[in-house]
């Protein structure tokens, strides 16, 4: 299998590595996987590569028109060139390899549906949760179940902003900084912080597990920049962590997709999910739950997913079919108002008499009963910290209440709400 | 893809229900798989599936010399009678498909070469970790790294049985007993509690990520007979737990395979794997650390699994060359006298002055350093237990000490030794 690779930062570089420590054992095995071109903007990226004895270029059409590259892998990032690239390579006859999420929750509509025409695969392992092999497991491991729920943890860097939070008692502004420092969170972090990321991450899961496109601009999506770490010392007190989750739940024939801060009660598998890691936990009709974990991001992590893709390719693995995954056939999403689950409210109050008689009158009404409670006085006097955590009850129910507990005088600060995993 | 099943007890009957209820909606995805025979050897248990109009036959012969059937699911048990119908059935054309790890541990050696020789595919995603799509991952997800270590929890019934004498303080035999009233454990249990299940699997595990032939009656097993209430406890005051583990390790050219009770700190994922879960833990050179757990027995998940590895084949999945698991390529093992690990030992001794000093004096003769220490009176009177956590020391060191300090003649019962993790 020859392949050429667009993009050699730091994914594309161990891609390369990982291959040229391999390829002698992979021959041995009758697996014959071959670098043979390489495409990078710049100069300098391109010089090492040049040196070896690679043929490098700066035009990805140098490896599109090239008839003997048989697989295009894609590492360079950004929406509208990979377009282009991987749409020409499919034209061409090429498979595709890529790890770019945002690629293909946007484009994925145009590109699956055409390198099913052309029998050909686009594979992306490396696209979600980065080294893990969930992908696969999702399309090959698991066809003899039904996916009815997925909750994953697939953002590195909000997974470590809040554990750090929670290990160390930072702020989310400290906690961002050490991140920064550490550079698992980018200068300008809107993209992971704000749940962008994992809604791409999220509606590509929540797609393979329905066979039907989930739009990842539909899906309800949360940040974390809310979270604080008042809350994260509240949840410990009921024996819960707080993490950023994309799930997925099969309602009927619609689709329930999100990404936002749960809390986790602390014997489930995903709370020990700490620091950059990523994890996947899926509900399946025959083999009930099950959980796979590991690095989400890095180089070879990342770049060793890539090459499993390529050593399937290389072995003659067949296209799995992913025509479904088209413009027309979009999942049906339910909205969040109709979710049922538990809730964690925390309302800052005049510490006055009768504030938490009002509170739970509204509750009440709105049928929303109350599990556990917990009061707290809060540094600056006069005020007090309640946190409710209820049975479950009807996101619409909840919506409503708090809209009314946020207007009472007592009231001094918008109210916090969190849903259970 | 036509199929014929041997053996319709538990797994087989949930392969047969899986098939029945999915094949619609396989079919609009160009997926073809019917069971078209079914063999087993009771009327009572052909009856059923002869009433839905199956062609049933109590001779496996009908189906391997049945030139319309593509596949043969072994769900028989067994050794010698599968090992004759596999060969047929591969010497015959027809892909295998298996749950039987005892078979393929005893005979992999001969079935593997013959299905390279003959383009054909033996899976057996069902034969180790149930539904945890655990083959698929080593042999196709991690291809773009190396495994170093693999650690598994991979016998439910003795995780059962663990879990319960930890959680509720039961003794061996209580906790064995309400297995067995479950139905996690067989009547006769030698075969799980021993650890010779669990030494079939990781046999296959570690033949797996070495590419070489484990076998798995050269590796050191320790069953679970001899792990206490005591110890459990104990474990408890340094925060770890107790678990049967399959594990392997890369050693140069070498492989070190082993299976016995464990102990393990708290904050690795594998102490929260409890109950009938199974789950495998893998270090790999570029991934790093990664795990997956679920249901390892059962109906459905097992047979979710089988019917996994149906689907990949009727989506003409080429094999996967596993020649080299042959009779001669044989994977040289380590003993298990030249691990170096921290251990835990308990002594018993009378209540005498000096006993702790001849105890690590001896310790220390054999360079063995003591991390933590803890002594107990117990209930039986003159009598006081001593526990011990070491640093890193080497197992042939630790037996040498172990048999001095049994030789002491303060000390009453034979010491207790288990590995860390």
């Amino acid at each position: 299998m020859r392949v050429g690779i667009i993009g050699v930062g730091t994914v594309g570089s161990g891609v390369v590595e990982i291959i040229e420590s391999r390829s002698a054992k992979w021959s041995a095995e009758g697996i014959s996987l071959e670098v043979v071109a390489i495409c990078a903007k710049s100069e300098a990226e391109l010089a090492p590569y040049s040196a070896k004895g690679y043929k490098v270029t700066s035009q990805a059409d140098d490896l599109l028109k090239d008839p003997t590259i048989d697989v295009i892998v894609e590492l360079a990032g950004g929406y509208e060139l990979p377009r282009k690239w991987l749409t020409a390579a499919l034209q061409a006859g090429k498979h595709v390899v890529t790890a770019n999420k945002a690629l293909l929750a946007k484009y994925g509509h145009e590109l699956f549906p055409l390198a099913m025409q052309k029998d050909l695969s686009i594979l992306f392992e490396a696209a979600v949760g980065g080294g893990i092999p969930i992908i696969r497991t999702i399309q090959e491991g698991l066809t003899g179940n039904q996916v009815q729920r997925l909750s994953c943890i697939i953002n590195g860097t909000c997974n470590y902003i809040l554990t750090q939070m929670s290990q160390h008692g930072l702020s989310f502004e400290e906690a961002l900084g050490q991140a920064q420092a550490k550079g698992y969170a980018e200068a300008d972090p809107t993209f992971d912080i704000e749940g962008i990321d994992a809604a791409h991450k999220t509606a590509l899961l929540a797609s393979l597990v329905s066979s039907k496109r989930v739009d990842f601009q539909k899906i309800h999506v949360t940040g974390i920049t809310g979270v604080t770490a008042q809350d994260i010392e509240y949840a410990k007190e009921f024996d819960c962590s707080i993490k950023l989750l994309g799930n997925f739940r099969r309602v009927g024939d619609k689709v329930d997709a999100r990404v936002h801060p749960c809390i986790i009660p602390n014997d489930h598998l995903l709370s020990s999910v700490n620091g950059v890691l990523n994890a996947v936990y899926l509900e399946c009709d025959n083999l009930g739950p099950t959980l796979q974990t590991g690095a989400g991001a890095g180089k070879l992590p990342t770049a060793s997913a890539v090459v499993a893709d390529l050593v399937s390719l290389a072995r003659g693995r067949s296209p799995i079919p992913m025509g479904w995954f088209s413009e027309s056939n979009l999942a049906d999403l339910v909205s969040v108002d109709t979710l049922e689950t538990r809730y964690y409210f925390r309302f800052t109050t005049k510490d006055a008499c009768g504030v938490l008689a009002s509170i739970t009158s509204i509750l009440s009404q709105h049928k929303i009963s109350i599990e556990s409670i917990l009061q707290k006085n809060v540094k600056d006097p006069g005020k007090v910290s309640i946190v409710l955590i209820t049975e479950r009850a009807l996101e619409l129910d909840v919506k409503v209440a708090l809209q009314e507990i946020d207007a009472l005088d007592a009231v001094t600060e918008p109210s916090r709400m969190l849903r259970f995993l």
